[in-house]
C-alpha cells in the first residue's frame, strides 16, 4: 500500500539537515520511506493524506523506561529514594503478576502513542507479555529483561537464562519491530563476573548491553567501595564498554569517566524528569556534547516521572541545562530535538532504520498541529516544538507505514478497556 | 443566577485543607461560591453541572508577565541575555502600537484561559488595551503599566503619570475584576528617586508595587557597583518594602536577602521556566520556603518561557529544586500547587477574593479531566495535577462565576480571529 502524505511542513532530522521543509511530502510504500521532496509530487497513491497546517517529523524515540510501572504512577512521590524504592515500590513490584505486566504496559503504550513516540525501551520482567502487546499496538520497541544479581546461584541462573531466552526468541519479532538488548540491571545490583556472563551472552546473541548506570551519587560511592572503581572504570574492566551499550542515566560522571564513554562510543539515555523528581541531580549533558556524545532521552518508568511523555523530555533537556549553568547557549533547542529523535535512533543502534525521514528508512513518523493558540506566531517550528508545544499536539502518529493515530484517535488499541483493566490489575495487588 | 456543581473530586486550596473531598459540590451565586459540600447537595439551581470524572480547584494565578510579548514567542532563542534583548526583542518591542499590544495580549488571554490560568499579571505598555481584553474575555487581572526610567526627565515624568493615570482609572474596573499596582520595571532601569517618586504614587493610590529584582547575576554586581549595595538592601533603603510589594524573579539571593524579604512580608514570583530558558539560574525557593515566605509563579512574557502555561510552572517548580538540591522532598507536590494557587492570591494581595474555593469568594475554578491514559491510575489527584498532567487537561474554566471555557471551547473570545489578526499584527511590524 501506497500513502502520499503531502502539504506539510517537514523537519527531516537528517544528519546536518536543520532548516523546515515548507510544503513538503512524503511518499510512504508498504513500511518504508519510498520518496520525500517539495511542492507538487505528481505521484499516484492509494491514500493522499493532505498535512496542511501540520509538521511532520520522525517519531520521539524513548530510549529507557519500565513500562509497566504506570500502575505505580503517584502511587508515593517525594519520598528519600531509599524510602520509596523499599517500602513503596518494591513491595508492590514483587505482586506484579502477567497480568499487571499485560495491562500496566497497555496503558504505557496508549500513553506513549498519544504523545507522538513511535519507539520505546523497556527494562523489565514478564517482557514476553511486554512483546504481545507490541505486537498487537504496532507500536516499535527494543526490549530487555532486566537482571537483577542479587538472589542465589540458582536464581541468577534462571534470570540469565530466562534474558537469553527472551532475547533470541524475540529478535526481530513483530514483523522487525521489536530490537532487543541483555540488561544487567546496574552495577550495585549484578556482581561483577555476573555482568561478565551476560556480556558473554550478548556477544553470542550479537545484540547490545542495556544497563543502569551512576544514577546517584550513593551508588557511585558504594561502586568505589566495593570495587574501588568509579563505575565507567568497573564496567569498562567488565568488557561491557567493547560490546555495543546504552548507559541510562549518567549523572554523575567525571571529566575523566565522559572521555572514556565518548572513545567507547557508548550511548546515553538521559533521563530528566526522572532524575529532577528522584533528587538523582542533573547529568552533564553540555560536557557530553563537547566530548562528542550524543546523548538521547528516556522517561524512565511512571512511577518516578510520574508520565511516559518523550516530548516534555525534550522541553527539560533543553531548558535545565541553560539554567543549572546559567548558560542559554547550553543545549540548544535544535540538538534537544535530535536527542529525542536521531540520537535516540543511534542509541538503540536502529540508525539505519529510524530517527529520520530518509529514503529507505521505516516510516515512522508523526504529526503536530501548528494551529494552538500556544504555538502562535510560527516564526521557527523548531523553536515552538522544543518550547512550546505539548504532547496534545501530536495529531498523528505512523509506525512501520501504518497509521496508529489519526487526528488524535487511537486506532490499533482499546483506551477505554485498557484504562478499565489496568485500574482493576491494580486494584488485584493494591490489598 | 445560581450554578450547582455536583459529584466533583474536588481541591479547596483552603489553607490547612489538604485532602481531595470525594462527591463534593458546589454551589455558585452570581460572582461567589455561596456553598460548599459533599454527598447530595438537596439545593435548587438555575443549571446544574456534573463534573463526574472530573476534579475541581482554584483556577491557577500567574503572577508575572508581559502578555502581548506573545507576538514574539520563537522570534529569537538560545542567546546570550544582552544579544537577545538588544537586538532581538527591544527593536521589535518598540514597533509596538496598540494593535500589536491588543492582539498578542488577546492571544495571550487565549492561551491562559485554555491552560487554566483564571488571573494573570501583565507589567507593560499600552495597558488600555490589555484592560480592554480583561473585559471583553472575562478573565480576571492585575495590571500595572511598566516604567523604565533611563530617559530624559520628561519621558520619566510622563511615563510615571501615564502608570498613575491607568492605575486610577482602572483599579477595580472590568466589574471588579480588574486590580492594578504601580510598576518600577527594576532597580537597573530606574534611578533610585524615580523609585522613590513611584513607591510614593503607590501609597497615595493604596496599591501595591510590582518590580523586577535579582533575575541575573549581572544585574546583581550592577547595582552593587552603581549603588553600593545588593538589590534588597536597595530597594528596602528606598522604601519598597514599606509597601505591599511583589517582586519577579528573586533568582540571586543570599540567606540575609531572604530574612529581609521574609520580615518585611514581600511577595515573590518564581518564574522557573523563564529563568533556566534564559540561563538566569535557579531561584532559592527551598530556603524562602524555610524562611516563612509564600512565593507564587509567574510564566514571565512568551518571549523567554515559550509558553504561558501556569500549569507547567507548578510542575517545574515541584521538578527542578528537586534536582538541583539532590533532594526528592524539596518543593513537595501540594506546596507546588498552593504555589500555583493560594500563595498566587497572597501575591496579588487578593487573598479575600481568590486562591481557595471557600464561601464567600469569588468563583474563580477549574475543572481537570482525570480519565486520561497518563493519568491512570488516580491514586492521588494532587500528585497527578503536579507531576502528570498537563494543560489540554482542563476542561472547564470558570471566573466570577461565569463560565469562559466549557469542554475546552472557548465561550467569550474568538479563537481563529485572534490567530488571523495576531499574525497579521506580527507581519505589520515584521518589516
Amino acid at each position: 500500500m501506497k500513502r502520499l502524505i503531502t502539504q506539510a511542513r517537514m523537519l527531516t532530522m537528517k544528519e546536518g539537515e536543520t532548516r523546515t521543509l515548507e510544503d513538503a511530502w512524503l511518499l510512504i510504500d508498504g513500511e518504508r520511506i519510498a520518496q520525500v521532496g517539495t511542492g507538487n509530487p505528481r505521484i499516484d497513491a492509494d491514500e493522499v493524506i493532505s498535512m496542511q497546517g501540520k509538521l511532520i517529523l520522525p517519531g520521539w524515540i524513548n530510549t529507557h523506561g519500565h513500562a509497566a510501572m504506570t500502575l505505580l504512577r503517584g502511587f508515593a512521590d517525594d519520598l528519600p529514594l531509599q524510602v520509596w524504592l523499599e517500602e513503596k515500590v518494591w513491595p508492590m513490584e514483587a505482586r506484579f503478576a502477567p497480568r499487571q505486566i499485560r495491562w500496566g504496559t497497555s496503558l504505557a503504550v496508549v500513553e506513549m502513542i498519544r504523545g507522538g513516540t513511535t519507539c520505546f525501551t523497556d527494562m523489565y520482567d514478564h517482557m514476553d507479555e511486554v512483546a504481545a502487546v507490541v505486537e498487537e499496538s504496532g507500536i516499535r520497541a527494543s526490549l530487555c529483561r532486566g537482571v537483577i544479581g542479587l538472589g542465589s546461584q540458582e536464581e541468577r541462573k534462571a534470570k540469565r537464562q530466562e534474558a537469553v531466552r527472551f532475547a533470541r526468541e524475540w529478535k526481530g519479532g513483530a514483523e522487525g519491530r521489536i530490537s532487543v538488548m541483555i540488561a544487567p540491571h546496574a552495577p550495585y545490583t549484578c556482581p561483577p563476573e555476573y555482568i561478565e556472563e551476560l556480556v558473554a551472552d550478548s556477544a553470542e546473541l550479537g545484540v547490545p548491553i542495556h544497563i543502569h548506570m551512576s544514577e546517584t551519587e550513593a551508588e557511585v560511592e558504594q561502586n568505589q567501595r566495593d570495587y574501588h572503581a568509579r563505575p565507567v572504570d568497573h564496567l569498562l574492566r567488565l568488557g561491557v564498554f567493547d560490546r555495543p551499550c546504552l548507559v541510562a542515566h549518567a549523572v554523575h560522571l567525571t571529566s575523566e569517566e565522559i572521555e572514556i564513554l565518548a572513545e567507547k562510543d557508548v550511548k546515553v539515555s538521559h533521563n530528566p524528569g526522572s532524575n529532577l523528581k528522584l533528587g538523582s541531580g542533573i547529568a552533564p549533558i553540555p560536557e557530553m556534547l563537547n566530548a562528542g556524545i550524543r546523548p538521547s532521552l528516556g522517561t524512565d518508568g511512571a512511577a518516578s516521572n510520574n508520565n511516559l511523555d518523550l516530548m516534555e523530555e525534550v522541553h527539560l533537556a533543553a531548558l535545565i541545562h541553560k539554567g543549572a549553568r546559567r548558560d542559554p547557549e547550553a543545549v540548544p533547542a535544535e540538538i534537544a530535538l535530535r536527542m529525542g529523535t536521531s540520537y535516540g535512533a543511534e542509541a538503540l543502534f536502529l540508525e539505519d532504520q529510524i530517527g529520520s525521514l530518509e529514503v529507505g528508512k521505516q516510516a515512522d513518523l508523526i504529526s503536530i498541529d501548528l494551529k494552538g493558540a500556544h504555538l502562535q506566531p510560527v516564526h521557527d517550528p523548531v523553536s515552538h516544538l522544543v518550547y512550546a508545544a505539548s504532547r496534545e499536539d501530536v495529531q498523528d502518529v505512523f509506525v512501520a507505514g501504518r497509521p496508529l493515530m489519526r487526528n488524535r484517535e487511537l486506532l490499533t488499541l482499546d483506551e477505554e478497556k485498557i484504562r478499565f483493566e489496568t485500574n482493576r490489575a491494580f486494584a488485584e495487588i493494591a490489598q
